[in-house]
């Protein structure tokens, strides 16, 4: 394609998270990998027009939690509490990526697997290893993705494989930084793995360096009962979890995601909006793991700011319609119990995976003038065709696959 | 295939629902349809063996509750609740059915994606009306699949263009039976939509075509609490929402399948027990509908059997994995919410996903000796070459896609 395109097709998108906009027969214009035109008319004479006529046009989905290395783990020990999961399947499986070679070869099907599932950008957690890491940013830059990529630092209680020396994690971790930093489509993210895994001088480390590079930061929060009690019992002296990430410039500072959010009093959710801070809602691992249900619409009404996640290998689809769903269905569980928490509509939570998730990449997620033109395009079923587009966009996200993903584009060109 | 065969490769099963039994590079002999061997050692000399190596042997899955005509529905409506959604939608798509030709092109698409997603057996519910209901059974038939099919019967508190008359609604419930009754994979079934859409006298008259023919019978139960105050209101001298049922022996007089049962009662679960009667657990419906969790564990320890169900169109998946997952995540909130219910285990869960809702066709849903030879075989990526059979099993029922299924055999046969 060149730096100029236009596509033809019926396009759905959430500029709000109220409401779905549809345009049937519309034409979207696109320059230099933006949107400059989006409405019912071909707005440029003599130029080639993309014909997707009967097809839906997306925004392409965000991702925004999830563990590369853990992705030939998916469904293994299930059965097990966190811990013995831990410690019984991922340390062990992220302990192999100390061999670049192995990574290369996971990190491969992985990015195939993001493209497959209508994935456009990401925020992912590698492994401590810096050549590992490496080789997942090239593979992810390759596809023609977008992502922000941490190199993980642990540096106290995990296993003896995954414990680094601070100094050591230190240096990899600017090294990676400076590496990647000017990339325009794979960029680093500060990873601290969560509290319990990094010491104090860690976490002091990695909040200067998130300053000194201007850097966003991803981390886990609040996730299970016995991590928050952990977390106490390490950080004595402050009142709330998450007050420790913040003690060192690791929580709003830069841009910052934070996964899970489940356990928190409404002082915490408060800070988390006060501090701009994403919280990245992962059901599916939260269901897998016996975590909780995240009070999205209590997140949501004190104006905290949520994208979704896979949270792969806890969660175990990279199809992000999953999550949607899953989401859907958890609001309605959490409604039952309590009925001030009305469930979520779909419009608000493909507006978690499209428009929010795309935020934290700039104007990325939406179908509005000058936003990247990163979208999907989606098969619609003959029984559908004579439905309405947000029917049609219901009977994808429930019943559609990835397959049904005929095409994905990301700063208007085609990925494969 | 001839009516003997050998079948070779990676073998996994649940003759009971606490542990998988597994069989590598085993052999498997049928014989008819049946299974007369399975070991480690090829039984017969001079016979032509097919061979799977590598690839993971399951008996198929049994669907245990389904709405055949929601299928082009699925995922619509989904913010909506029970009532506006049947309304709006449901009883809209279903009244469709009067014409058979709108049935015959559904029922093939939803025959053909029976066998896309490895299911073996099922208990469907159609709608009303003869014709569609017999282009049903056909399409069913002509796949070469197992299934009761039921006519349903609604006589009353219905949508105008689907409530019958009381005596042609029996007419063609007993037309329908005569017509199928000797067929030996495709047989009716009794199914009463639900209390409140009949009246005393249609379900007296489907209690003694029950018996007249000793037929099984299919229904809803204590689906959520409206509906249950619902019956309560409708048949007030009976304590029990299941006694309305009995009363009219529809209530394990005969091999009875009643699905949801979520608001009971220990007294109803008892009497579920003792009547012998299948509960059919269908997770995502009951997340997606707001109907709450069904209390799997407590009706294990009573001594219910449980089959799955898929339940679409309120469930939005054919393929049985999701359903087995789902039934896993919810079991551990009911956990979360009540430490002495147990979270179920997989196998457990896989049990009933084959050989608990097998046995509803009788010797059906495991590798034990004559028992029908009902099989998938999945195929294993190359990362999990190297895992055990159980770990490889949970990668695709966690991570796998119908797809994944390369083969589906139903009494020994191959089904396309």
């Amino acid at each position: 394609m060149n730096n100029t395109a236009v596509i033809h097709g019926n396009f759905l998108y959430t500029p709000d998270k109220d409401n779905f906009v549809t345009l049937k027969n519309g034409y979207m214009y696109l320059r230099n990998g933006r949107i400059e035109y989006l409405g019912n008319k071909c707005p440029i004479e003599n130029i080639p027009v993309l014909n997707y006529q009967d097809k839906l046009i997306l925004p392409g989905f965000y991702d925004m939690h999830l563990h590369a290395p853990q992705f030939n783990q998916i469904g293994h020990g299930m059965d097990e509490q966190l811990l013995d999961w831990l410690n019984k399947y991922t340390f062990a499986e992220e302990s192999k990526f100390v061999s670049a070679s192995y990574a290369e070869e996971v990190y491969k099907i992985f990015a195939d697997e993001l493209v497959r599932n209508g994935t456009v950008g990401t925020a992912i957690f590698s492994t401590i290893h810096f050549e590992s890491t490496n080789k997942l940013a090239e593979k992810i830059l390759a596809k023609g993705l977008r992502a922000y990529v941490g190199k993980v630092n642990m540096d106290t209680n995990s296993a003896t494989t995954l414990t680094e020396d601070t100094k050591i994690s230190l240096q990899e971790t600017e090294k990676f930084i400076q590496k990647w930093r000017q990339n325009k489509f794979v960029k680093p993210i500060i990873t601290p793995r969560f509290v319990p895994s990094c010491t104090p001088e860690l976490l002091q480390g990695l909040g200067n360096l998130a300053v000194k590079y201007n850097l966003p930061v991803q981390s886990h929060l609040s996730e299970n009962i016995s991590e928050v009690n952990l977390v106490k019992k390490l950080f004595p002296q402050e009142k709330y979890y998450l007050e420790v990430y913040d003690k060192f410039n690791l929580f709003g500072e830069t841009p910052t995601l934070m996964a899970h959010c489940i356990h928190l009093s409404d002082a915490e959710i408060s800070k988390i909006a006060k501090r701009n801070v994403y919280a990245v809602h992962c059901p599916d691992s939260n269901l897998n793991l016996s975590s909780g249900i995240m009070p999205v619409r209590k997140m949501l009404n004190a104006g905290v700011k949520i994208a979704l996640g896979s949270d792969i290998g806890a969660g175990h689809s990279l199809f992000i319609p999953h999550a949607i769903v899953r989401a859907v269905q958890l609001s309605k569980l959490a409604n039952l119990a309590d009925n001030s928490c009305t469930p979520l509509k779909l419009s608000e939570i493909f507006y978690m995976a499209t428009k929010s998730g795309g935020s934290f990449f700039g104007k990325s997620g939406s179908f509005e003038i000058n936003f990247t033109a990163d979208f999907i395009v989606v098969n619609v079923p003959e029984s559908q065709k004579n439905k309405s587009l947000e029917e049609q966009l219901q009977n994808f996200i429930y019943h559609g696959k990835p397959q049904d993903i005929i095409k994905i584009y990301v700063a208007g060109k085609p990925v494969n």
